[in-house]
């Protein structure tokens, strides 16, 4: 059954951004904290083409944001911006020739556009419609597989508040940025069930993985 | 060394206690879902005096709350109110004639009153002073254990907030409240650095310890 699901990096007092968020800093202040242990990992340099890194528990834990995935959802900041304000019809977003999905991504944005067909199997998808209608199209796209939400932080509360959210899981970093975007704000008045299904502790990082109701 | 250490049950979305919190409800709306996890297990009864109770990886992390603790400091509210607005000279707070600290209980209030002895080696004294001389009266009377900083959220924020906490235990509950008493509120502008260094996965809870800089 697909489901769709999502993985982020949050600080323990609840961030997944700093404070200040900018076109040049989009993490916000000290938000880069959130992804030092994953920099230097093996799965993390493989999955951007590079060679080497070092072992950790959690390169098995990136590998599997991967494995199944057979569609993507974001948002324009996630994608980079544009077209709109922020880009152009030739701003083709920020994951360069070959972006790391190699599957359909279906972007959240208000700017109609034509698709996008990059290297490697990745062809970005430009949504104007309600969530749910990219979440099918999504879905549809993915057949068997599930669909990645792939952030940020603001379509994630969409999709949560909206009930359609199988499975998160959270990268719980040991850092306090005191400030900036939550992950759990606006989430208007459903109730949202969690169960914990699965924990890996790993250098620097605590992986936790909820079924969501 | 003596270090001063805590443990707390926090939801996912960062609350110690959830809204609307009053005398009668003092976990406020929902929070009682922070301890669901422990009330059936077996060191959870064994530290209230019953017997039989489950199994759990739980059981250890309990355990270890209170091992190596010499003495004890809580906030008044956590002592059970009083003297005050909330009791009265008789009030000896409501954790029954065997309190479960077995050591001695500081407690910060504005309230000053004579230190009240209880059954099983908990004595309760009262410390209107700072709470960095509060601090080191518990560290005396510690000897070579730690000392344990019981709760609530306001004197931990306070301990937290001044450099004062060796090492602080967060038990993740997969819920959200929404709302309520965040831990890592009114901390001021001190870096607080955290190091992860221990993770207990456990049916619907995960412990994560962080050393404090």
């Amino acid at each position: 059954m697909t489901k769709l699901r999502f993985n982020i990096a949050m600080s323990l007092d609840g961030f997944v951004a700093g404070p200040e968020q900018s076109q040049e800093n989009p993490l916000g202040i000290g938000g880069e904290e959130l992804h030092e242990w994953a920099v230097g990992l093996r799965a993390f340099r493989e999955a951007h083409g590079k060679e080497g890194g070092e072992e950790s528990p959690s390169n098995a834990v990136i590998e599997g944001w991967f494995e199944n995935v057979g569609a993507t959802i974001m948002g324009r900041n996630m994608f980079g911006g544009g077209p709109g304000p922020w880009g152009d019809d030739q701003w083709t977003g920020w994951w360069g020739d070959e972006p790391p999905f190699h599957n359909p991504v279906f972007v959240i944005t208000h700017h109609a556009r034509e698709p996008v067909e990059m290297k490697g199997g990745t062809t970005f998808h430009f949504m104007t419609e309600e969530i749910e209608s990219a979440l099918e199209q999504a879905k549809e796209a993915a057949g068997e597989k599930d669909v990645a939400l792939a952030g940020g932080a603001s379509v994630a509360q969409q999709y949560l508040a909206a009930g359609l959210i199988g499975e998160m899981e959270i990268s719980l970093v040991p850092i306090l940025l005191r400030g900036g975007e939550r992950l759990f704000d606006n989430l208007g008045d459903r109730d949202i069930g969690l169960e914990q299904i699965g924990v890996v502790e790993a250098p620097g990082v605590t992986h936790i993985t909820y079924r969501v109701a």
